[in-house]
């Protein structure tokens, strides 16, 4: 049975993450996770021309690196899955171009790992592939420059504001059967509860995440007793607190092994104020610490919520709220 | 056998296209294909406060209509597959918001319909689904808002330039069997040949139409004398015409049966120049007068071969060339 309640299916199959690279700006170097990252950068630039070509160097190695660290040739990857935050997603578009891949480009913002481990998922779990890269970036400074303003405008940051974090991050799934697999993906709806402040993103984002989570464990049955760590993408703190109040007012208490990649990334002294955010968020964590640390056993079953905000700085402009979606992957040692 | 060559799927059981909808701009209403539209709008903003919020509007309604058109309850529809051109693809996004459904948002530019009707196939065929809908919109005031000039300043348009379609188009993908049937599909890889003219993205598309028609019939092994109607996406009479010039070069005389989207909407009077485009040109066709055809049985094997410029503002601001994508699925009556 690969379909359970309305939104959620059940791998019959679990494609497996064979392989998975990630590479990091000098901030998130220094961060928590500093000794899990493949590649850490000098400097957010990367010898290019522009941060947004950077951004796509970042992208396009990622991928060559999870490719090689999966160990199956290049020649025997069917699909590059990605997104990105950028405008019309221009970082997978021209890592597309140098990668040489069959290309389905998606956008869920910061939920975009998860939402290509669920279409990737689905495609070799479906029988269309043996093996696919899903793949995303943000950058800090591209982002900065495309949704707030100019960074050499020195403009001061909301005690709400995340900081997007510089970083790519892939992974290979394949059909071979090894550990950690992807087992169940809960596809997000959109919810929008009114929040309309593009410097307060977890506020907006958590009751999405909130919406997924219940429809997850009502789908599959699971409780949290079921997993070891349950994982959302990018609500920061402040959001993180939310999206656990609103649980535990639905009957959910999660707090024990519940944690945000927006809240872990940086340290409290890295004055990033509510927290990380961007695409490479959720994606550097799952592709580094979560995944490695899988592989050694200390965890053994995740779930992974990546949350997005879906507006853009014309909805804003135009007075509209921030409509939000999370997905959620299952993640199991089997 | 699922896959057929390196690209390739074909469906072994092929979705059905169960119902579409289409609703396109005054302009379009008085175009070639006028009587197989559902909805003509009267003017461009339908009774919204902005151009991007009717698009959001018009690509909803068309979603419902679509669905209404299929005879299933909203109830049975499982994924909401979007895209659109707008930055972060707000229309899909806060259509999404508005439609309740799982969503999961997708960039292919105009590109777009083919990307989520394969994906769309993908879940169905592969068991994940019986029912979703996939969706694109494109609205001309947005778009030229968006990637070129306030429309209140009048610039003239160069001859190379296409017309971005006012319009949505969407078709419900189900597992009922009925006719027509998406039997296979083909996903393009990023071809960019150098140009970099962004007024001029049919001479920029056409390599990747190419690219992708040539690996169809060697993934497949059909010919062009295997369908009635080859049909891109929206090369215009610029791309059409060195598409043509390609294939025939490579030994694949399509003239007899080809054509595109972005040609035939507009009659040569109505003055677009090179053509039409965007993510509704290529779906509003194929939703409008080559279902109905379909249903009728003047065609019974049509290959669309959708295409997208992944360009974005900052990319050409940064001199980079225009990297594009065409994705084929064949549609037929078995």
């Amino acid at each position: 049975m690969k379909k359970l309640g309305s939104q959620t299916v059940k791998f019959e199959n679990p494609p497996s993450i064979i392989g998975t690279a990630t590479i990091v700006g000098p901030k998130e170097g220094q961060g928590r996770f500093k000794d899990y990252y493949d590649l850490i950068l000098k400097d957010s630039i990367y010898q290019e021309k522009s941060w947004e070509k950077a951004e796509t160097k970042i992208l396009k190695e990622a991928v060559e690196m999870a490719i090689k660290n999966s160990k199956i040739p290049t020649s025997k990857v069917e699909y590059f899955i990605a997104g990105d935050l950028l405008n019309q997603i221009i970082s997978a578009g021209f890592a597309a171009r140098e990668l040489g891949l069959p290309f389905l480009g998606i956008y869920g913002a910061c939920s975009t790992i998860a939402q290509g481990a669920i279409l990737g998922s689905m495609i070799i779990d479906g029988g269309f592939a043996e093996n696919l890269v899903a793949a995303v970036s943000s950058h800090f400074c591209t982002a900065e420059r495309q949704f707030r303003f100019p960074l050499e405008l020195g403009n001061q940051r909301k005690p709400t504001s995340q900081w997007t974090v510089t970083g790519a991050g892939a992974m290979v799934l394949s059909s071979n059967i090894q550990n950690p697999r992807i087992t169940h993906a809960t596809v997000g709806k959109v919810i929008d509860m009114g929040e309309a402040d593009p410097n307060d993103m977890g506020t907006a984002m958590a009751p999405a995440a909130v919406d997924t989570i219940i429809r997850h464990f009502q789908d599959t049955g699971k409780t949290p007793d079921d997993y070891d760590l349950i994982l959302t993408g990018d609500l920061g703190s402040i959001g993180k607190d939310i999206a656990e109040d609103l649980l535990k007012q639905k009957g959910y208490d999660i707090s024990s092994k519940y944690s945000d990649c927006g809240v872990l990334i940086f340290y409290p002294e890295q004055d990033v104020h509510a927290g990380a955010s961007g695409c490479a968020c959720a994606a550097v964590v799952t592709c580094g610490y979560v995944y490695k640390e899988m592989l050694k056993g200390k965890y053994n079953k995740v779930l992974l919520v990546a949350t997005g905000a879906l507006l853009s700085t014309t909805s804003s402009q135009q007075g509209e709220t921030i409509p939000c979606i999370a997905h959620a992957i299952s993640i199991e040692n089997l």
